[in-house]
């Protein structure tokens, strides 16, 4: 007997319970947990059970919450899986349990600073090859240090934020000078997004093996990118307009503590790399088993592998702040797209349609290089949870406006 | 007759009333305005005198009073400039008028994103000469798009803040491997920050003739870069470690309003950039005559000329939103690195050196190549003021601490 009646294989089960923020109709944004195909209302719960938490989940934004601290995440997450497992809350939760059909659902935290990061070794080698054919795919930094740069926060929107193509500058290697318009080469990054809780003071390092202390939870991430205009753009300082137009994330965010099972070894990096990125000990340098979709107009086009990825978040986390950079609440960095070995893995038309020029096809008989006005992207993902089963992290949903 | 007494020639005088945000021992930080060496405690004075924006201007930044809009700043800046000016304030005035030796300044904002553009010809054409000696000094796109992208907003921080040396991996050609430690080419970037006041939706353009609609203030700015870090990380993605440490900014923001008198004429741009950039007559595209100081250790060793920039803030404003961007009130955007044509007009240590091997000499017989712990760097820079004369911006100062 339990407080919520779950089939046992729900990927958003007691095992998993991403936390958002949600609305009802007239009512102001409030934080929410996700169960099965329900919100619970969580700061009346918690005000019901005397829980001084619950002024934080009252707030339109996660942050007070993640604000909090690891052990306020903790505490939080057991007295929720008690309170559900239990016939005895029924009632209680019950007047709280909304249908995710009747909720609006908002960006669950207001983004601190957003930083890019570039981790995935087939990704960074497919774009090297694309863009650099005569030079060596990778640079030769990028085996030392998982290279990064910052994106806009004040453009990150949550799933299902409609996506409108961006206009700018581009020009081809073979046109004398740039022209002006919508972007012809719009397309994804399919990511992971690590949101940063616990804030550190200037000039204090986060260890690899801190990234528990520090960091709430996952994101699916959507870094839309215009490939037209970021190549005319990024020499010599790096992506900025090509991106900065939107970055869709989910509605849900999935802690940490619910990702345990999904821990995966991280594969031999060759070169070792220097002392601050190694860890004290096999478990600081881990992997993600998550298992990423992306689905283009309802057929899914690629699967990309979390776990291939080159660099743990621990890592990033520590090259993030090894020169002293604060951390704060709502700070939010992001892998890189995520590619696999082989082309039904790949986490960016760029690389799937090898720059368009070996197009995708659909089961429409249509094809694409780049996205067209109208498609619709979604990213899914699965894990393993922990005590078996997968969870399902929360999708990042997202369809192309024509050009303003 | 007035509310106060100031020497004529004050660069603080009613001409300029440059915001801050200050606190008195035991008290919560609030809005005040600089005159003359003092500081106008500015909430009661505006309560006081009804002013319904007394709430915004007690508050612990600015961010409220900016948000307030154009015709707001502008309001309160000409009741500013009444009650100042009449003898029958004194009272009032007087009983909130602080010595600037009293109070403890704060970052007078909280800042949204920070973009650093590239907008010198003579400082990008001075780093692609020592970067780049064997290719074309400037890329291709320089003239044709104000290049910029995302710092970190997190790491903003006020005058008088210790910069402590960063730590981080660096790699010289010569060098077959990495090595990690503190920072051995710790520079200044001399610039003028802009501060937005008035946000846009996403998807929103913000044309140059609409730079007064949105932009409150400017400051002045050092983005401390520690050139080794940034050389061995910023391909293919741009600046990250070497510049996330610290960007210092001047305590008082000036009001645009402050500045008409120092706009100038815009050098004319060949080739023509696209029509986004173009503005619709002569004054929407503008310079500003700030004639800016660089003091290391009590000495100027350079005085770069912001006249002299290639893009006009109004063009960065433009292309910074061209893709839809949305701007968010604190958003900061900063010039990059103001050099002039001569030697003594460099606005980073970098140029003034010639990347190390052409010392800077001091008046203790010592030489500077990049920055020794230990170093202080002020900047300072004043402009013609309306009605004759010259103000001064806020300075921007920073000693330099040994790394962690």
């Amino acid at each position: 007997m339990s407080a919520v009646d779950l089939p046992a294989d729900s990927p958003y089960g007691l095992q998993h319970l991403p936390y958002g923020v949600f609305s009802t109709s007239g009512e102001a944004p409030r934080v929410g947990v996700r169960v099965g195909d329900a919100v619970l209302d969580l700061a009346p719960v918690a005000a019901a059970d005397g829980l001084p938490v619950s002024g934080a989940l009252a707030q339109p934004t996660l942050n007070a919450f993640l604000a909090s601290g690891r052990e306020q995440w903790s505490d939080v997450r057991d007295w929720l899986v008690d309170l559900l497992a239990q016939d005895a809350s029924a009632e209680l939760v019950g007047a709280h349990l909304l249908p995710l059909a009747d909720v609006t659902l908002h960006l669950p935290f207001e983004v601190a600073d957003y930083v890019d990061f570039y981790a995935s070794e087939h990704h960074a080698t497919n774009v090297g090859r694309i863009f650099r054919p005569d030079g060596n795919a990778l640079t030769p930094n990028w085996k030392h240090l998982p290279i990064g740069y910052h994106g806009r926060a004040g453009t990150v929107v949550v799933s299902g934020t409609d996506v409108v193509r961006p206009t700018g500058q581009r020009k081809t290697p073979a046109e004398a000078t740039p022209t002006f318009g919508p972007s012809i080469r719009l397309d994804i990054e399919a990511e992971v997004g690590f949101v940063v809780g616990t804030p550190t003071a200037l000039g204090e390092r986060v260890g690899v093996d801190a990234f528990d202390e520090h960091v709430f939870g996952v994101v699916l991430l959507n870094d839309w990118s215009a490939r037209d205009i970021q190549a005319w753009e990024y020499v010599p300082l790096g992506p900025f307009l090509g991106k900065s137009f939107a970055t869709s994330v989910s509605a849900w965010v999935t802690p940490v503590a619910a990702l345990a099972a999904a821990r995966s070894p991280l594969a031999p990096q060759d070169p070792q790399p220097l002392e601050y990125l190694r860890g004290s000990g096999s478990d600081s340098l881990f992997g993600l088993e998550l298992a990423i979709e992306v689905e283009l107009n309802g057929q899914v086009v690629s699967r990309p592998p979390y776990r291939t990825m080159y660099w743990s978040p621990a890592q990033m986390l520590a090259h993030l702040t090894v020169n002293g950079a604060s951390l704060r609440t709502g700070d939010l960095f992001a892998s890189g797209t995520v590619s696999g070995t082989e082309r039904d893995e790949r986490g960016s038309f760029l690389e799937l349609t090898w720059n368009g020029a070996e197009p995708v096809e659909l089961a429409d008989c249509s094809t694409r290089g780049f996205l067209e006005d109208g498609d619709t992207v979604v990213l899914r993902a699965t894990a393993p949870a922990v005590g078996g089963g997968r969870l399902a992290l929360g999708e990042v949903r997202g369809t192309i406006r024509p050009a303003r």
